[in-house]
C-alpha cells in the first residue's frame, strides 16, 4: 500500500463546523529523511481545543493552516525511517494525526509500551486528556481529601477522570453533569457521588441539590451558566480549574457570562486557566499512579471509537456535540 | 460635654443609596465597664465594602442592623476606661466608627503612635488601605520587577497606593483609570506612566493605547467593563487581584459581566478575590516598609475630608460616586 490519506481543512467554520469544512486528500506514503520516522498511526485523537485552532485567531497555538493537513495527537507504529532509539515495529506517541502515514521528526516523538496498556490509552487515560484532568484538579486547583469538587462535562475524556480521580484522592463528595440520561447514569456507575444532565433544569439548581453543602473545587470544562452556577456554590476560599469552554467555541456571539463576579471578592475564589503543557513536570508522578489504578482496577476510562480516517471529521463534530463516552478516538 | 451623636441605618437602599437611609441620633457618651475604653473618635473611615453591608444578605460579614449606629474603622483617644496596656490618653485604631464616642472593648483596639504619622494616616496609608493595596498587589497577584501593571479605580484610596507601590517595586509600567480629568492629572503627578479617564471611550481601546504590550497585572476595584478590557490585555500567565467591583454595589440588576472569560484557558490567567481580613501576616513588613517610602518622601497619599458626624453619610454617598481624591475620612 503506497497511498496516504489525510484530511485537510478546506474551509474555516463560521459558528459550528461542517462537513463542508474538511477534505479528504489522498497522497503518497513519505519518504523519511535522516532522523524522521514514518508512523503508520492506528488511533488520532480528536479533542475540544482543535476548534479553536480552525479559527485565523492568534491563541496558544498556531491556527490550522487551509488547504493542509490538520494535526494533533496520535499514536501507531514506525513503518520506516532511522534514528537513534527507535525501530520499526516501536508504537509511538506523536503529534502528526489526521493521516494515514505520518513523517514524524524523531524528538517529537515519544515511544509507548504497548504491553502496558492498549496503545489507545496513550491517548486518553494515560495521555494528554488524563494529565490534564490529574494536573488540572490537583495541581491548578489544588483539592484537597475532604474536599467537595463539581466537574462539568463529565462524561467527556477529561471530566470521567477528574471526578474518578477525585474520589481516589479523598474527595468528600464529588458531582458531574452531563448531556444526557445514559452519561448520567454512567457517572453514577463511574462513582460519583451525585450527577445530573444540564437539560433537566437551570444547572444552579440543579447543583444546588446535589451539593447542598457547596464545593470547594469546581473543574470547568463548559463555561458559561455552569461557571456561574458553580461560582455560586463555591463555599470560602474555592478554587475553580478552567480546563475548557465548549459550551461557547462554536458561538458567534459573545458567550453568556458568570454575572456574579463579585462574589469572588467575599469568599476568596480563585478561577485559573490552565493548559495541560504548562505541568510536564507531574508527568511521571501522574503515569505511576494512573498505571497502578488501572492495574488495581480502581478507574474506568470510557472510549468511543470511529473507524476510518475519512470519518475523522465526523467523529471532530460528533465530539463537539457531545456524542461521545469518554474519549473520541478514530482507529485507522 | 455629655452628648454623643451616631449614624443609624434608617432603611435599606435600594440601588444608590441616599440620605434618606441614614438618620443622626443623639445618645449619652457611654460609661465603660471593666476591659472597655470610652473613645473619642477623631477620624472615622468611609469605605466601598460597607455598601454591601447595608444589603440583608448573606455575606462575609454580617449586615448592618436598622435603627442601630453603623460601624466602621476609625481612630480617636481614649478619654475614658481601664485595661491593662492603655491609659487616657491614647491614640487608638478600633472598628466603631460612625460616633462621636465609641464604648470600646480593648481587644478590639489597637495602639498608634501619633508621632509616627498624621493619625488619619492609620485609617488611610499606614492603615486597611494600604495594607489591601500592598497585600494584593505584592501577595494576592505577586507582582515581580519587570511586569507591567493595571489597576482601575486608580485615584481612590487603595489604587493610588497599589500604583505607587508597584513602581516603588520595579514595576516597568504602570497604568491606571479614574473617573475624571483632574483623577487623571494626579495620576500623572504620582508617577503612574499612564492613566485615562475612563468616560473617554472604551477601556479596553484606552487600556491598549496606554500598554500596548499588555499587563501581567491587573489590580481590580471597578468590575464590569473594565475586567473584560484588562482579561483582553493581560499577557500570557497574568494575574488579576479581585479587590472590589464598584462599578456594581448599587446595580440593581446583574451587572455586565466579562464575555472573553476563555481567554482565561490559552493564557493560563488567574482572577482571584481577596480581602484584606486573609494578609494579616503581612501587616508588620507592611507597616515598615510603607513608613520607610513615607519618611524618605517617596509615596504620597491623598485624602478628602468630611468634617462633622452629621456630614458621614454625604461622605459615604460622595464615595460611592467617586467625588473623593485617594482616603475619604470624616474628621470629627
Amino acid at each position: 500500500m503506497t497511498t496516504n490519506r489525510e484530511i485537510h481543512l478546506a474551509s474555516r467554520p463560521q459558528g459550528w463546523p461542517t462537513a463542508d469544512n474538511f477534505r479528504l486528500v489522498e497522497t503518497e506514503v513519505p519518504t523519511p529523511g535522516p532522523g524522521q520516522l514514518v508512523v503508520r498511526n492506528r488511533f488520532m485523537s480528536v479533542d475540544p481545543y482543535m476548534r479553536g485552532r480552525m479559527n485565523d485567531v492568534k491563541s496558544y497555538v498556531p491556527p490550522f493552516a487551509l488547504d493542509a493537513p490538520l494535526d494533533g495527537g496520535a499514536v501507531g507504529e514506525v513503518v520506516a525511517g532511522e534514528a537513534d532509539g527507535f525501530a520499526p515495529g516501536d508504537v509511538v506517541l506523536h503529534g502528526l494525526g489526521w493521516r494515514e502515514y505520518a513523517l514524524v521528526d524523531a524528538r517529537g516523538a515519544r515511544k509507548v509500551d504497548p504491553d502496558l496498556a492498549p496503545v489507545s490509552a496513550y491517548l486518553s487515560v494515560l495521555g494528554m486528556t488524563g494529565l490534564t484532568a490529574y494536573a488540572g484538579l490537583l495541581d491548578v486547583a489544588a483539592m484537597k481529601p475532604g474536599e467537595a469538587v463539581f466537574v462539568s462535562g463529565a462524561a467527556g475524556a477529561v471530566g470521567s477522570m477528574v471526578g474518578q480521580i477525585a474520589k481516589l484522592r479523598g474527595a468528600s463528595r464529588v458531582v458531574g453533569s452531563a448531556g444526557s440520561p445514559a452519561k448520567v447514569e454512567r457517572l453514577r456507575a463511574l462513582g460519583f457521588d451525585a450527577a445530573f444532565d444540564y437539560h433537566d433544569g437551570p444547572v444552579r439548581d440543579q447543583l444546588r441539590a446535589a451539593a447542598p453543602d457547596g464545593v470547594d473545587v469546581y473543574f470547568d470544562n463548559v463555561g458559561g451558566e455552569h461557571l456561574e452556577a458553580a461560582i455560586g456554590a463555591m463555599k470560602l476560599h474555592g478554587r475553580a480549574a478552567i480546563c475548557g469552554m465548549i459550551a461557547q467555541y462554536n458561538a458567534t456571539e459573545p458567550p453568556a457570562a458568570p454575572r456574579n463576579l463579585a462574589l469572588l471578592i467575599g469568599k476568596r475564589l480563585t478561577l485559573r486557566g490552565f493548559l495541560v503543557g504548562d505541568h510536564g513536570h507531574l508527568r511521571e508522578q501522574f503515569v505511576q499512579e494512573m498505571a497502578g489504578w488501572l492495574r488495581d482496577g480502581r478507574i474506568s476510562y470510557d472510549e468511543t471509537v470511529v473507524d476510518g480516517i475519512e470519518r475523522a471529521p465526523e467523529a471532530f463534530l460528533g465530539m463537539l456535540r457531545g456524542e461521545n463516552l469518554g474519549k473520541m478516538l478514530v482507529r485507522l
